[in-house]
């Protein structure tokens, strides 16, 4: 892990770093065994400088007229995320979107395995979705430990958000991803992150009305 | 409009703004009509001096011992992000996550009302999702006319979502939000975002394992 612990990488770098990878993971799929900064820009959707100095953080500098090693460079930002280790996560709350969320396939293949959901309703404890029995979140400690779960995901209402994120803090996962739509606060060393997808409209609404499209970028 | 287009607002204060106005919100149903810069940023999760930079590109500024009026940053706030004019949204592919955002009540309160969802398979057609029958993705073009639909939201697998983003383009839609998790190109006159749950979730992998919650940000 030299390289990830070698030297602070910006927030925005790390934010396009898997989008890197999905090109990456492309480019295998192709049989590519090499790439420009300038390819790898355009399938990420971001200019080639921008590629060039995002990889320079990794100690990684492309070949004069050969590009980078496709292989060499998915291994490497793998790594510097912390992918080579699997995160098994728990989703909370299952309503719409925490069954939407549970029935996504796209988890495992990357590292995430979804291996429990839990509800604070007994009607939804016992059910099973997507091929994993709900359980009720007062087993959150117990499931947490079984299972070395280290990722939480809240799809809960707003509401319940926030005592949500204590238990799942307490109960020992190491990072947050929350859906809810609220203010939540967790310890400074459990990292979290939040989707709401009314806020990305409303960041949408200020380019619609500029008309600029310069905002293409993953959120 | 003059704030909005007075000058250039930086992507990363753009995508605050929707944090403070949820926060802003708050305080109203709170009661309280002044603010500090510092109350605001515990609110929104972010420093004070941020908040402080953030809003002056707003044109705005606090006034020291009292702080900002709440009714007129919210007001502002919504101006600058162009959220004075209703933007009807129309939602394309109607899977698990589909059926969520169609169920997800935050849109509407919000200035998005879900007006249209379609779907390419006979089998969704006619069929009714909170309210609203499903139509096939082919009356696109007449949804978006008559219903005067701005956004688009593709909710579609990745193999679907280029086809579905060049049919809202042609239709007329104003800008995008996807959640495939494959890269789509669109004009640049047509604002894009894409939300990438397994995307957040590498990028919460790289602070796990740095062991620092310094992503806490809203994605």
């Amino acid at each position: 892990m030299s390289v990830a612990t070698a030297r602070d990488i910006p927030d925005a770098t790390v934010a396009r770093l898997p989008i890197y990878r999905r090109s990456l993971v492309e480019l295998v799929a192709l049989g590519q065994s090499t790439v420009s900064s300038a390819r790898l820009a355009e399938l990420a959707g971001v200019n080639a400088a921008k590629v060039r100095k995002d990889l320079s953080y990794l100690g990684t500098y492309g070949v004069r007229g050969v590009g980078y090693d496709v292989e060499y460079l998915l291994a490497q930002v793998g790594e510097v995320l912390g992918l080579d280790v699997e995160a098994p996560v728990v989703i909370v709350g299952m309503g719409n979107l925490g069954q939407a969320l549970a029935h996504y396939g796209g988890f495992s293949s990357r590292g995430f395995p979804v291996v429990a959901l839990v509800d604070a309703s007994m009607e939804k404890v016992g059910v099973s979705i997507g091929g994993i029995e709900v359980a009720h979140i007062d087993s959150l400690p117990e499931i947490v430990n079984r299972l070395s779960v280290s990722v939480g995901i809240i799809a809960t209402p707003g509401d319940a958000a926030q005592e949500v994120a204590d238990a799942l803090v307490d109960a020992g996962v190491r990072s947050i991803l929350t859906f809810a739509p609220t203010v939540i606060q967790v310890p400074d060393s459990v990292p979290l992150r939040k989707v709401d997808v009314a806020t990305e409209l409303q960041i949408l609404s200020y380019y619609q009305q500029r008309g600029t499209g310069e905002t293409n970028r993953t959120a």
